[in-house]
């Protein structure tokens, strides 16, 4: 029972790439891939990859992380500049005991030693979207918003599973600033005796309750759906509790059995599924845990 | 009840320095700090602040965090250089609700505007030992040794905890290179409802397993120590299952009141602990969980 999962609209055609190549007998580690650098390359979405949000000086800063199910190793990067696709370099630092996450210059100079080519990430459009939010910022608007991670989680016909995630981060970011994305248990989780989850949102948040970790962890005994809705509401609650507000959170999470759950704490957080049963399903959650096809 | 629990010996002058602020009806967070400052200044100290250990370009590279317990707070910084104090510059973060984690330049640019000094944390001794290690290494010898993080964590007299860690890393680790001292729920976490954890070892790995959020949550249910052990033991098992070993994890912690606990999966862990009941006590745990004074 293949299945693959993955967070907003934009990750459809991703998600269909990497669930036909599940079908075909592929490997999870290709497919989820697959389906995350088709957002990437993709300058319409603007909170990823190329086109993605830039910070406050006016660069993409992008995270990208990998983590593979079966031997937990994890892949990141963040704060790097100017490289088409951050998660593949992300992957190619699951290899290996030491160095699996690496950060800034030195990052960019392992992805350049590795084979990976500079590519200039900052579109026209991004720039003048850029320019736009600092004359509002500078006239009085709250400075960030937008931080639509793509996250995508999966599992193939051996029952390996893996999930990776890439983001441009939160919109007018300060210089070198990481959110959750990268980060093992906040923004993504995978224990393939278990299953794996990913979150997206506010970063700054979502790791204050390792969020992802605690959706794998709460699988071992729930559904899926279950263990987003009771992970997100009491992390929210807390969050409201200990600060009177939580930021943006929305999850996505698939088991060991190649079921599905997701929620959010926002008014809509759609999101993309495909499996081996069910075929290609588009989604959106409400703050209720009522989910309905679109 | 306060209390104030560290790792590794080195760690002994802050513990007494934090406990005796504490003592004294002083705050958990200035306590911690306090603690950690003092190894950070100590050139003799060799993993950690002054006198760190360089990476493979031979600079120091140094991580930093703090986590407030009260309001789940962050601040963290990663791949910064010549800073005396980089857990001062995390626990700046902390407030506000963006920005909390910044590395490399961006995290450096932060700490210039917001009144942190440069500082030459290469020391003269330090360039030494990475000379000769170099030479080592190119002479055959595995490059990467030595990742003793000081970890603190502690409860002050008004119930409040908090945890923070200061490292330089993996001795000739690759530029960029991040463990899982500034990763929140992986090197450090708290919850002051439950209580708070820390790790120090090989960071690629006890990110692997979100070490110290898994040692909180299961503080819920049983001792600090038994948490400890428990938490150990598990992941260094499931370690070895998936992947055929796994690397040094030491691990220290203290729940809400104030009892503390440690664990290990080397030979000897030594940690300093000192608590309003019994003082100052310096204790090593081994694999066992057998603790002796010392």
């Amino acid at each position: 029972m293949w299945g693959i999962i993955g967070t907003w609209a934009m990750v459809e055609e991703g998600i269909l790439l990497g669930g036909r190549h599940l079908s075909e007998n592929g490997s999870v580690m290709d497919a989820i891939e697959m389906a995350v650098k088709d957002v990437e390359k993709n300058e319409a979405y603007t909170s990823v990859g190329l086109g993605g949000l830039p910070n406050e000086a006016g660069q993409v800063e992008l995270d990208a992380a990998f983590m593979d199910g079966k031997t937990l190793s994890v892949g990141a990067v963040a704060g790097i500049k100017d490289f088409l696709h951050p998660v593949s370099i992300a992957r190619s630092l699951l290899d290996g005991v030491f160095n699996n996450f690496l950060i800034g210059p030195g990052a960019e100079k392992y992805a350049i030693e590795n084979g990976f080519e500079r590519y200039p990430m900052l579109t026209q459009k991004a720039k003048e979207r850029w320019e736009t939010h600092k004359l509002e910022v500078e006239g009085g608007l709250a400075p960030y918003i937008g931080h639509d991670t793509v996250c995508v989680v999966g599992i193939d016909s051996h029952k390996h599973m893996a999930t990776c995630t890439s983001t441009s981060g939160l919109f007018y970011k300060k210089e070198g600033r990481v959110g959750d994305s990268p980060i093992p248990g906040s923004g993504y989780y995978v224990d393939e005796s278990i299953g794996g989850a990913a979150a997206t949102g506010l970063g700054e948040d979502i790791m204050k309750g390792c969020l992802s970790y605690e959706i794998v962890m709460k699988m071992k005994e729930m559904s899926p759906q279950a263990a987003c809705e009771e992970a997100v509401k009491s992390f929210n609650d807390k969050l409201i509790e200990r600060r009177g507000k939580a930021g943006d959170i929305s999850v996505v999470a698939m088991n060991s059995e190649g079921e599905f759950g997701a929620a959010t704490n926002i008014e809509c957080f759609p999101f993309v599924v495909m499996t081996q049963t069910r075929g290609l399903m588009k989604f959106e959650v409400n703050q209720k845990g009522e989910i309905k096809s679109c």
